[in-house]
């Protein structure tokens, strides 16, 4: 198909056509988080068959995707500086011994995208307007005042969907620059037996971060070009009522845009009109190869953000449990 | 009772005799986290009933309990500093649209135990040891090269039963220096009607928290005295082979120390030579609200650690699901 | 003397009226540093007649004004938290060896202006503008791409006149809230047989700092009441043309403030409108003693700022010659 | 010259021939700092003829020679992270307005050795010592108990002579792996009709960084092929006496090292035994220009370190005043 390019009245569109704003009162700052209920929660436990927890983080560490290895290395970005406050060198050299007791201990500096994160509500502005309305002029150097990360801290939690689509395809990963249509989704979840409902956390894979860590090299994984959801799928979202979208790339949705007139469009109406969380940078292989052999695509999630005070985003250790 | 008091021949005795090393095999970097099993987690899950999820922890943020507002500002822990790479403000201002995406973006510098958190395998030596044998120096200012948190990275998941030691005395907080014995912990599973098994993660309230917060000041909490667990019950945690132990003070142990001749004494014998990992500074007033409310004192418990590679704790907001 | 309150409209006319807007030309981001002449700094540089070098900084660690020990903890300053990157206890254990060299090796996280630091131009704001007219959005979470204390790096050198004025009073210290007079300042000046002249570094001592140190306690020094110049002092500076003013305080003006209806009046003035720099937490023990004991208040002054791009201040150490 | 690959035995001769220890008594810290003398900064004071201040920083941001552009992100050194607590944007958004006054601030993370620095006496030790003797366990991860940057505050002003090797061998800058000899030293001096001094503080110019400069990449800059001065350099550095050495490499000594049995042998020597503080990543353009000017290749130096307590190094902005 000839794809008409995207403009930013189409941006515009959509943002009005599928703002939720007021859908959960005029106070509220978690967003579609609000679609996931007591009931959901419990019939996910209920998917916990066989007790086997999956991590789906990468590790937070100096080989991460920022920095160093990347050409991308924008915006002050960059992988997690682990510094250490005491040592076992310490202790073995008897300088800890006046306290009467040998211990580490460490600190990190991290941006909190650095790595295995949640965008918050708090991330993206439309125009002057954070989700639901609120004036941008709430995030300010002292953090953000409304839809904080910590807001949602009980809120990561539900029935998590896994789309792989390079497999439904019949590849190992996708190529960048690939746009998944709503129609790919639908066909994975076909194929793999699942059905998306209302407050799920869908978590879907274009196996491009596994392509990076077996090539031991990031290239343009921080913000060059990737397979990712194609504009279109803020109607899915939408349409599905899902709670939040994570995938195993930096940005969520297709690189290069698809559009000059914006960057990222379709964060411009998921996060602020729609009020959608994303995860990104999910580490997907470990899920991949359980959920082929067992052929069960969804399962327990628990993903908590680490609740910075006025956080915009968290970086995050999310749970598979199936 | 006027009890003898510890010595350093204790330690190493207690130490000599709940000594885990070797049990999981010599190549181990987790400890008792071993014993929780995937049928655990199995029924764990089948306790969530009422589909409420509720956080454990503190938020992160200059109001911790670290440094300005507490006296014992010690050892380089300072509270969380969040400091923006973009804002609200910056969009509000137009600077940000050469970029065409109007975001913020964040980053945090924080001690890796300044809040709610996991002290790892790596956090606590035994004279030249640490868990499972392992030398100390394997603890470098370039983090620890055994025993890092990130091998825990899906192992923090299973039943979590909760203590409410106060609850049982009839108090709303137990007063600094009180020491838990194990007939305490004992009878207030008791009075609750649960039972402490392998593999559990055992979540103790003294109240200590509530009280600092109800107080508006932290005063001796990070360091200074408190309510916390006896030195016997290393015994406890060690026949009930649980999985953690988590409280919502900053060392879980009773302070000021039960002897002079060693600095948090309960801490040399259960990280080191158990193979135990705690949890601090939990924030356990909701579930003790949730508890008393509905009598049921277990439930799913999901606290995964922040994977810092090298770290020898975490900051968690660990979650218990209903 | 019953002295009228300073009003907004007080304010507004002397910003009005010592505006130096354009007097260095519209591109000009240093402001009154140009009252410095090559001449001027060879003459200072005559001024050195023992050889004797006098560092004006505190040291930069825990102990500093901000946080712990401070009532005022505010605005995200702390003190530098120093790490380790590689160490002597790491040599001693050996950890190190495989790189063929015994390193040691660190890190610092600080705010720019936690201790003895200089104001850069880029730090305070009347109404929307800053100094020389340029738009206050030219300081983003990316830093001040206008004024930035890079633009100082080879400024901060002449000669440095140093006014004790307790001592001229014949006290150890002026009390907090003591506002020190331009007949003060003149009359210290005339008593120490020195002239204040255009492009001169003047030092003011007003003792707080070292009545805290030898108190062992901050107080309130950072943001509390203090000694420090009355808002009459923005008439002084501009007329004797200095090119920057420091002390020994947190903020060089009085405190508390002389108006409730802003908060610092005289930076207000000086910083935005003036174009003056000012040095902040000088540490004047050593060079008051130095001066009483050789009666020779001016010396040569180095005090060139750590240049970190769009910085809004910098930390350093200046140095006093004579 | 077919030279001898150098080998530890000279490394240990040139270690115990050049070794200062003690000769400044067993309480020094600073070495070679001591060789200057008051006399020393008065007659380096006269040099200042037309009042010209030279920056000797390369400004500390994200374009330095750390990370992303690097080849060699070692070690953890990072450029520096700059980052605001409050901005102008947030002034034009209205939200600092409540405090009564409009102010920028802002923080910096930054390894101490990122960019244009002085290494401390503490920074590299020979076996188990470090300076004088003292024990390399003085360095832990509470920074460094002996020989930390802030002993030598107000130690860092002198004569400065300036060695451009290049210009005298005629060309824009020496190749990486070159090895400057003490005949290229004496023979550059000679050449610029200086004579080389007790106490003076020695600059020596490669080149390699403006061409790194001037082809916008950093390339092998950190850490990787260098010109820089031979390891016989340590003998002409002790018969000279001077202060200090500095150059516009990483490193100072020539890259690759002139062994494999060590690594930057130079180092070994020249710190822990001789005392010799050097400095490192110099920005020497303009000096250069300067200089060739004016042929005047001496001047009065004033380098003071940033006094974070217990540091091993420090970021600068050496002034170079002629």
């Amino acid at each position: 198909m000839a794809a008409r390019k995207l403009t930013r009245q189409d941006l515009r569109e959509a943002a009005e056509k599928y703002k939720n704003w007021g859908k959960w009162g005029p106070q509220d700052e978690i967003g579609t988080l609000n679609y996931t209920q007591a009931e959901d929660i419990v019939a996910a436990a209920r998917l916990v068959k066989k007790g086997k927890v999956i991590s789906l983080a990468l590790n937070f560490d100096n080989n991460g995707p920022q920095g160093a290895k990347s050409k991308y290395p924008a915006m002050g970005r960059i992988n997690p500086v682990h510094t250490m406050l005491r040592t076992g060198t310490d202790a073995y050299s008897g300088v800890l011994d006046h306290r009467g007791i040998r211990a580490s201990d460490d600190m990190v500096v991290m941006p909190l995208q650095c790595g295995t994160q949640w965008d918050g509500l708090g991330h993206i502005f439309y125009e002057n307007y954070m989700w639901n309305g609120y004036d941008c002029r709430e995030v300010t150097s002292a953090g953000a005042q409304k839809c904080g990360i910590e807001k949602t801290k009980s809120k990561m939690v539900g029935r998590g969907v896994f789309l792989d689509v390079p497999k439904m395809k019949g590849k190992d990963a996708l190529e960048d620059g690939y746009a998944i249509t709503c129609d790919d989704l639908d066909k994975t979840a076909k194929a793999q037996g699942v059905t998306v409902k209302r407050g799920d956390f869908v978590i879907v894979r274009t196996g491009q971060m596994e392509r990076c860590l077996s090539e031991k090299k990031w290239g343009g994984y921080a913000g060059g070009d990737a397979p990712g959801v194609k504009f279109e799928n803020c109607y899915w979202c939408h349409e599905k009522e899902i709670a939040a979208i994570c995938t195993d790339t930096w940005g969520c949705e297709v690189r290069p845009n698809e559009t000059k007139d914006a960057n990222q469009p379709w964060h411009w109406v998921v996060i602020p009109a729609m009020g959608l969380c994303m995860g990104e940078i999910f580490y997907l292989k470990e899920l991949a190869e359980d959920c082929a052999e067992d052929g069960i695509y969804e399962f327990f999630f628990c993903g908590p953000p680490l609740i910075i005070t006025g956080g915009t985003g968290s970086p995050i250790n999310p749970q598979a449990i199936k």
